[in-house]
């Protein structure tokens, strides 16, 4: 059993020594170094380069470092076997701290303090309480429960939204386009979880921003915030600065773009109600990588079911 | 009976409003306008000038907006009435925000993403994910237990230490001076919420700073943190900036200061890894200090028992 890892980040070399770590006794080797293309029979795979996937004769699985399966989807040449997500604990505690941060970071109105510290300015500013502020979780998989969890126990009052109908103790849940105005209308912070897929691809528009918050806003929110942690391909960032500018948007998130790194032209490095991180929300441990990784290559060798399989169709 | 709204903030009118709107028939009156001294029966006190409540014979009781009494005790010709502290839901909710985002801010490295931000460079940190950091928490009062409610969803390793011993679940507890050394040697974020007593003044100086985290530090958090959103006399701030300036402190979040407003001329407003926030990590809303304190008078007029009466041998 020979396995491959392959991506052009920098983090191979450390997927890599993980994975070496956990397959006691298996060849794990780092792409360009395939070898024989011929050996390979699982891959672990982050923004692979287009076309080499397909060059791998004997390939029986592929693994996706992150919950997300655009980076291979995209390819036209994706071999056609198992695909399997990432889904951990590790990943999915790191999205529930993320969105939990910046939830907390907007209802507390940090972007307005850090400028007010930043001009050493003493000032109170109102701020709603969390049982006062409605926040919007778009995608109910395992990274939109993990989030509610820790969103729950502060008295946020939350509602959330997905493809096909889901039930969650305690929360307003919508689904489906249909549903998707009466959603946006009753929601002051909405958080993105969203996969990219063809029906996802810029989503986040004006017409969306425009769509939030319309009924009841907490008084003391000057506005309704956008936290995006899904993928950069939903959001238009033209809209998002325009409705910052415009003040129908008070403030955002944004952990991806469009263009990853985001490039250095992008006014939204420069807003100063916008938080940027680095595609890290959910950034989770080369070890943990490579142990799902391997975890998943025994389970087929040893004919077990493979867990979160991709569904090509729905694109997740 | 006859009610007094006393402070010299600038929050009086709106204190005092609130009251009226709460005590439907009973008369508020707003300090300096206190008319004839002998009418006044009970007073809603913040940051009230030293003296004044001395000169009113018919007091009965005090009620201090917000938990801590120091505000009131410090005055050498404090009444010898029966004086109450604020503890209310939204009080504590509050609080219980602030020390969820001020954690999450720290643990997400946010202070220096924000620096990057600024900079428009896209790079990654290493993050430690929430499992592997203690959180120690000084005073497990009503807003101490509250903030453990919201940090453990997200997977923290809690401690606490308060003066006398408390058990709580999931968290190791220390008590006491004699416990103090151990609590520190393994807390990685140190959320202080102690009140201002005799005994706490100074506390945080730089032989306490230089006692945290001593043991298994999280190799991915740059250091240790201090979270103070108790009283400003707990904090020497002149050795926490040393700590800052040697490294041996990673970053701070301080909502309470020496003297409040924090002087223009300090550093600490300056201090890339710092957090200044105007002493509001659990300003309540006039409302809901108003309706606190008419159910109080309320409570003393029908003869109940008063709830969070302060002990001022203790001190709060």
């Amino acid at each position: 059993m020979t396995l491959l890892v392959i991506t052009t980040s920098d983090r191979g070399t450390e997927f890599a020594e993980a994975a070496r770590h956990h397959a006691a006794g298996l060849d794990v080797r780092l792409w360009p170094d395939v070898g024989n293309p011929a050996d390979i029979h699982a891959a672990l795979a982050w923004l692979p380069p287009k076309g080499v996937l397909a060059m791998l004769p004997n390939l029986k699985l592929m693994v996706s470092v992150g919950a997300g399966v655009d980076h291979l989807l995209s390819d036209p040449g994706l071999p056609d076997v198992p695909l399997v997500r990432y889904v951990d604990p590790d990943l999915t505690g790191r999205m529930a701290e993320y969105v939990g941060l910046q939830v907390l970071f907007h209802q507390r109105r940090m972007a307005e303090f850090i400028e007010l510290q930043r001009q050493s300015r003493w000032e109170y500013l109102p701020e709603p309480a969390a049982n006062e502020v409605r926040v919007g979780i778009m995608g109910l998989g395992v990274m939109g429960r993990a989030a509610i969890d820790v969103l729950r126990p502060f008295g946020f009052q939350l509602r959330g939204w997905s493809r096909t109908p889901k039930a969650i103790d305690g929360v307003a849940c919508f689904a489906g386009t249909g549903d998707l105005d009466t959603f946006l209308a009753e929601t002051d912070i909405l958080v993105c979880l969203l996969p990219a897929t063809p029906d996802t691809r810029g989503l986040l528009d004006a017409r969306l921003l425009a769509g939030l918050s319309r009924t009841g806003r907490s008084a003391r929110l000057p506005g309704p915030v956008l936290i995006n942690a899904g993928r950069g391909s939903l959001q238009v960032e033209a809209d998002i600065l325009g409705a910052l500018n415009e003040q129908t948007l008070y403030a955002a998130s944004l952990d991806v773009f469009e263009v990853e790194p985001l490039p250095q032209a992008s006014p939204l490095w420069r807003h100063p109600r916008v938080v940027v991180t680095p595609h890290n929300a959910a950034e989770s441990t080369a070890d943990a990588i490579a142990r799902y990784f391997i975890r998943q290559v025994r389970d087929m060798a040893e004919g077990r079911p493979l867990e979160n399989l991709v569904d090509r169709s729905r694109g997740y």
